[in-house]
């Protein structure tokens, strides 16, 4: 079997968590993260490179103690379909919310993104995990766990009803006969669920690869089953090679188990990948990176963003990890009530459990070029991941993972010579889903 | 007081209503409405002209009797946003709901799009009138029109309030001082309204000219109402000289009582312009374009629209007009009572009723280059228009108007010869709005 591994982009910006001094480098413009030339920039840079897609990532609430990228950053798809207009073959992957979105209009715009790049659109569907996204949204506390994944599930099984309006000979425009549209070839969708009732069509047709790529990150139980399900794409958490593999597997068997191709969801393990000239210098550099962004008041106030935006600061730093409990639902991510049985297994401070979250994620991925490609096969043959998504600090570090790893990944046979597709879908080996309606027709019609 | 007339292209793409033929014509492309390359192309055109916006309208409910535009054309967000790279000074006015959308996610896109434009975005805000549109997004009912406008009012009201977030001096990024934000210049909203409950801060700064520019086409008594409140821009109905005189008159005059200057609402009216060679042949192409639009079958269908997509195929068309105002509230435009009061005080049966609702709207600015730039200042003059929001069949249609009636627009000191500024409040003569937290510092401040 080819080995064919698939590489995104995933743009810092300014600097999101793991990365608050990013600003500070004058390497790094001050307004990254609102400059759609350097997202045209880093778009190009990575097509040029031959990687797959460019993921951009999201979020919708904000504070002072937030990372500069967050505060004042662009709407993904807006992004997107600037940037689209500006590449021909990369992938667009744009997050957007299941929790705080309607359907129909969610999938008329990726429907239109998709249209505008040729076929080149994703979908990373998250379901926000904050009370304070929840209050930009009407909502005093956040949906729970089971609702919110109950309606992601139910959300795109509606976009993808809706993005099947259409099927793909619909439209004759055949000047003779005064028909533009066919219109047995329109279908209304109907649909009356448990979070959404919705009655179509869209009045966006299919794009050359049939439908957006749908990706999740799926990490606790209810993530993962719903990446099984309907996920194309993951953005994998990461962590050890063991728990890498460990995810991967269990990823893969939930998906057939699901009756579908494990081939057909394509597993991206995040890597901020650190490349230098010497495996020393590099190991250097991740110090550097991690001391940098280590400062105790931000790390409390992340503490607190895992418990519903709470405020840490009004406890003793040195008594016992307070009981939070009652808070941990609120923040909605698993990880809360994994800190709470930390502290208390490990008797631990609240100071503590603070300086434990630094945000910074140690990549699997520091050396020189060739010591980097060495750990990217080893990784791969390991059963771990199809893809990495890769971010840098700088335009420097992108460039220098681009001519000195790219080309040892090529020469290894792990990684395209050229784009053979135009497509998200064909570029990551997914096929082209058919029509629902077409494919009854054709059934009924033996 | 200088003339300056303000000028918007429309792009038709295959045809919307009134211009049901128009993907029949040879100079016309098929797949003109999915197609971002044509787009690109009006807008350089009229960025060319030194036109003020480019004017995207929008519908979000189709069935197989809709026009070929409606069918199956870009969502209004992303097709701007892709647009926006590709011009420079150019406004880029999209149409949303305001009925069908969330205030932060919308106002975070159009912010979105005014950074990536430089300062030229527009929200064109619509309410949605039809039924449709209402069961795309899981109610049965449309609101009645009072909720729709109060949900207007109070979602521009927050949107403007979630583009005050950040004072335009909100980031520093001092690296001496390790300062990316100055935390007193970001701004929670905490709006709780009667139908939005919105606790901000918005995720994005302001642009160059503060904020997106508000667009309304306010025709109802609700509609101009709210026009006078918000609008910095509209889309008026047209009608004779007089009619257009007296909406003109009534919208300043509103405005002027709400405490605005009149001169910051700029009244564009609707023009499809025929031009041609001699006056003679731009009537004759005038009645053929009639001609080519008036089918019966289609004007029952556009007739049922009016009336939340009721079928009158089911009456008898040779009885009178059918008792049918139970269903006038639920169109919810002002049209639909007007249409029963008339078939009534005439007596009319359903078929006369259905031959009137043919949607083609007379331009006034029909002849050759002379007669349609002396109408336009005629019109201008006569204190009907402060803009015309032009729209052309072909690009052919476009590029004569710009040939041959700007030049003369320009040579009578009515249109400008070169653009003054790079954002659309620049070029439309409106102000920038002073972030309301600076403006209250600097109260307090004395």
């Amino acid at each position: 079997m080819p080995r064919t591994l698939h590489l995104a982009l995933h743009p810092y910006g300014v600097g999101g968590p793991g990365q608050h001094g990013l600003w500070k480098d004058p390497r790094v413009a001050k307004n990254a993260s609102i400059d759609i030339d350097y997202y045209i920039r880093q778009a190009q840079a990575a097509e040029h490179a031959l990687f797959d897609a460019l993921f951009i990532v999201d979020s919708q609430f904000i504070n002072a103690t937030y990372p500069a990228h967050y505060l004042n950053r662009l709407e993904p798809l807006t992004l997107l379909s600037a940037v689209a207009t500006h590449t021909r073959h990369i992938g667009l992957v744009g997050t957007a919310s299941s929790t705080y979105n309607s359907p129909f209009n969610l999938a008329r715009r990726f429907a239109s993104l998709d249209l505008i790049s040729g076929g080149r659109a994703g979908w990373n569907v998250v379901t926000s995990f904050d009370t304070g996204t929840a209050r930009n949204f009407g909502l005093d506390e956040h949906l729970d766990y089971a609702t919110r994944y109950g309606r992601a599930l139910e959300f795109v099984e509606v976009a993808r009803g809706l993005w099947d309006s259409y099927e793909d000979d619909a439209f004759p425009a055949d000047v003779a006969r005064g028909v533009f549209l066919d219109p047995d070839k329109l279908h209304a969708l109907d649909h009356v669920g448990e979070h959404f009732s919705v009655a179509g069509p869209l009045n966006v047709s299919r794009s050359p690869q049939g439908q957006p790529v749908i990706f999740q990150a799926g990490v606790s139980e209810e993530g993962r089953d719903l990446a099984a399900r309907v996920a194309e794409g993951i953005y994998a958490p990461g962590g050890t090679l063991e728990q890498a593999q460990e995810y991967y597997a269990d990823i893969k068997r939930r998906t057939a188990a699901y009756g579908r191709n494990p081939d057909h969801i394509k597993i991206f393990l995040h890597g901020g990948p650190v490349v230098a000239a010497t495996d020393e210098a590099a190991r250097r550099r991740e110090r550097e990176i991690f001391e940098e962004d280590n400062d105790f008041d931000r790390n409390l106030a992340l503490l607190g963003r895992s418990f519903g935006a709470y405020d840490f600061s009004v406890h003793d730093l040195d008594a016992p990890f307070p009981d939070v409990a009652h808070l941990a639902e609120k923040g909605g991510r698993t990880g809360a009530a994994k800190l709470i049985e930390r502290a208390r297994a490990e008797k631990l401070t609240l100071r503590q459990v603070a300086e434990s979250v630094n945000q910074f994620r140690r990549s699997p991925f520091v050396g020189d070029p060739r010591t980097v490609a060495d750990t990217i096969e080893q990784w791969y043959d390991a059963g771990t991941l199809d893809g990495i998504n890769l971010a840098f600090r700088t335009e420097e570090e992108l460039n220098l993972f681009v001519d000195g790893v790219v080309p040892l990944l090529q020469k290894r046979g792990l990684f395209r010579t050229e784009y053979t597709a135009d497509t998200l879908r064909g570029n990551l080996g997914l096929p082209v889903p058919a029509n629902r309606h077409a494919r009854e027709r054709a059934l009924a019609a033996g």
